[in-house]
């Protein structure tokens, strides 16, 4: 694996062509608009270039990155993936195939890549685009600008992250001169959301419980019936485990999804005054400190039961 | 009236002493942000200042004002008003008086004051008085950079809202580099909300019902019995009227308060395709053609059906 710098990442795109650009699994704006970006360069820059198509691709992004998705039987010369720390993030259906390059932010990269530029330092990787497309083509046309305020804004969640830095606002401010229509974005991805997603969220606001000392454990469950009530997809199931954190004053949130009877998915979330994978841990699942998981064999309320009371056994 | 510029209102600040500075009715965090900012630098002059002590701030910000309160029974010699642009907005219980200053950016201001520094292009008062700071002090500190912070992420909703600007993120970069706490302050501000407040956002979500053609009026109401249950109290209320606007594919929402038994206070809210004040103002209220009220004298029920009934023969 050979480390990029920019220049000579944008030799490299220079040099080849025939480009499959992958996005990672359970897509976001920032692998989905970074990659429609840098496959807009390329074809700017006389090349054949295609995004793979995505089976996970959600409703809100499918009519920026249409345009670029590679027809059946396109078949590639040169690979290479966007936002993708690691291999076992490659897109749903992907049968593998050496990648050529990959542009990543996360300082975790494994390095699976011929290629790699990866730039740790920016919040997203829409900003590497950004300065790709600067060095590519001198500027950044409106197309550009939407594909990569689109990337920029929804890794930070419209800047409201502790990824946020300022040299995200910064890109923000030159894409939003550039031309990116950030109204219309901004109310479509921070701000409006389907019926359905509301009315689930409602019933998991409303059938939230506190434990513990000061109530500093939320539990929110969603539930098969309330998933069918509110008749969401997964489309509108996004972040889900986000909305227990929301709590003021949490600091261990708990996120129960049953997933056929006797069966639940838990995610836990915590600050870093407390270890969420270690709780995940006992019952055979893991993750980070501030961010873990784990499935239980059991109905929502015996899940409850369990999982707070190994979190009150271990504060 | 004398409209200043930004050197002419320093020299201002200079050259008087004995400040109070105003800040507007039902105080949001701009125009607390600005006024504390402004009151942090004029005491960095040698000067006397403080804060009006408005009754009405909530506990979100009560933190980052106390330190600029008023005593009781302090006598000001000059006056400062900040983000206030007409005098029907000065604080609940000031009694008036010649206002020596205002500083504002709404290109509406009724030039109430005696001299006005307004800045219209700017998205918040933040980035008027961060323009000062750098004038008067050569520069920020950290708490005029949280202070503006808050002051500037609030009146953009964290810059999501449509008047977010290229230098509304560049005021935030700066202030962010000036040791601005934006994380804990994002995190208190837009990330997390009382348990209260979650409660009562999950009744009025699934209590939300939408009607005309393609569901496109939606309306979400809030009685007495869902504050009660809930245990919201006004703090926990801000911006409800926002609520049913979330909804994707919306109108026209509706918000209904139930302020006691067969009184409803009705809000409106609508793209610029639909006259709200026009529907408002058959109810003897009134507003903007987005954004309108009205009281009408009947239970929510009733008030939803003479509302939506008003809307549908308006369409």
């Amino acid at each position: 694996m050979t480390t990029m710098t920019l220049n000579e990442c944008l030799d490299y795109l220079n040099e080849n062509d025939g480009y499959l650009l992958l996005t990672h699994i359970r897509p976001d704006g920032d692998t989905l608009g970074s990659a429609a970006a840098l496959c807009h360069i390329l074809r700017r820059l006389g090349k054949v270039a295609f995004l793979y198509p995505n089976p996970q691709i959600t409703t809100n992004y499918d009519p920026y990155v249409a345009p670029y998705m590679a027809p059946p039987g396109y078949e590639p010369v040169t690979l290479v993936s966007v936002d993708l720390a690691s291999e076992n993030l490659f897109p749903e259906g992907f049968s593998g195939g050496p990648i050529g390059l990959c542009i990543d932010h996360h300082p975790t990269n494994s390095g699976y890549a011929q290629n790699l530029l990866c730039m740790p330092e920016k919040a997203s990787c829409g900003e590497i685009v950004l300065e790709l497309a600067k060095l590519a083509l001198g500027g950044v046309d409106k197309t550009l600008a939407d594909l990569l305020y689109m990337a920029v804004s929804t890794d930070c969640g419209c800047f409201v992250y502790a990824n946020t830095k300022p040299d995200t606002h910064r890109a923000a401010a030159e894409l939003m001169e550039a031309g990116a229509d950030y109204k219309a974005l901004n109310k479509k991805l921070f701000r409006t959301f389907s019926y359905s997603r509301l009315m689930l969220e409602g019933m998991i606001y409303t059938g939230m419980k506190r434990f513990g000392p000061d109530g500093c454990i939320t539990v929110a469950t969603v539930t098969l019936d309330m998933m069918a009530e509110s008749e969401a997809t997964e489309d509108d199931c996004e972040d889900l485990a986000s909305l227990a954190g929301r709590v003021a004053g949490n600091k261990v949130s708990v996120t129960i999804r049953e997933l056929e009877p006797k069966l639940c998915k838990v995610s836990l979330r915590s600050g870093e005054d407390f270890d969420s994978a270690a709780i995940c841990a006992l019952h055979g699942g893991g993750g980070h400190r501030m961010a873990a998981g784990c499935t239980i064999h059991s109905d929502p309320d015996e899940t409850r039961d369990v999982i707070v009371w190994d979190i009150l056994e271990a504060m």
